[in-house]
């Protein structure tokens, strides 16, 4: 069965108890948090973040980059000022390179020109070190030129095996 | 006081009760749920998904177009078979027109060659009715060829009013 035959179900007990109907647009707590796709990441119970409180921005990695224009949506119509960036353990995007993984979508399709031009244009954006990435995503948000000046920017690793975090910036 | 200075003692709390350092890597559902960042969302609850499950891209308006490295690396290398993707109710996304985002950007920092430059480079690839973003989106996926055949993919609008979900595709 298909997992979204199960959403109305799961969401009709949610919506049981849902009295947040009345919550504004811009995040009460005037923040963004940026962290991975990782099924064992979920930012709200991690961080203790409530509904209404915080932009959330997930990609494959968490990586920065690729949030720059939710950030500056977030920032400019929606009145955020800090954004805590996390990547985290067990990651990924520390298992492979993108010539990898072009490799691997082209050999699933041989001789598909369609296939391999479009994967050969995708920068899939790894890492190789964890701490690294952090600090340099960090640094790219902190120094580009559309994020506002004044933004408070942190960087962290989650840990997947305790559920703990740690502070890198 | 920012709101980082808050994360340490929330995910103590996350931490005392947490048993699932021991989950791995693939999402065991085999799905991506593809959202978008707003405060109000908040997937997990909101369809029942549990930690470990799903990998979650979110962006500003669940965009499936930037989602696609996200996919393509969720597919390919940890297994994923099924895509969910959801617009809202009340999304900023409905509220502005690119060039009117890059105009508020510029007149931040008149006379600033960079970031006339940098945000003149941006597609911010907002939407101008719900039903017709979320069927879009559905079709780009679908049709993609980067995206693996036979992929499920369905397509919702969740409401922030009410809490519900309403399948479009």
């Amino acid at each position: 069965m298909p997992n979204y035959e199960n959403f109305p179900a799961a969401n009709a007990k949610y919506v049981e108890t849902f009295d947040k109907g009345s919550l504004p647009l811009p995040p009460s707590k005037k923040l963004i948090v940026v962290t991975c796709m990782d099924a064992r990441v979920e930012p709200a119970g991690q961080l203790g973040i409530n509904l209404g409180e915080a932009h959330v921005i997930r990609n494959a990695g968490g990586v920065a980059k690729e949030a720059l224009r939710s950030i500056v949506i977030s920032q400019r119509l929606l009145g955020t000022r800090e954004i805590a960036l996390f990547h985290h353990t067990g990651c990924g995007m520390l298992t492979f390179a993108t010539p990898d993984l072009q490799g691997i979508v082209k050999g699933a399709a041989p001789d598909n020109a369609e296939v391999a031009k479009h994967v050969d244009a995708i920068d899939f954006l790894e890492f190789s070190n964890l701490e690294e990435s952090v600090k340099s995503d960090v640094k790219f948000i902190q120094e580009h030129p559309l994020v506002l000046e004044n933004t408070k920017v942190t960087g962290w690793i989650y840990e997947v095996e305790t559920g703990k975090i740690k502070q890198v910036v």
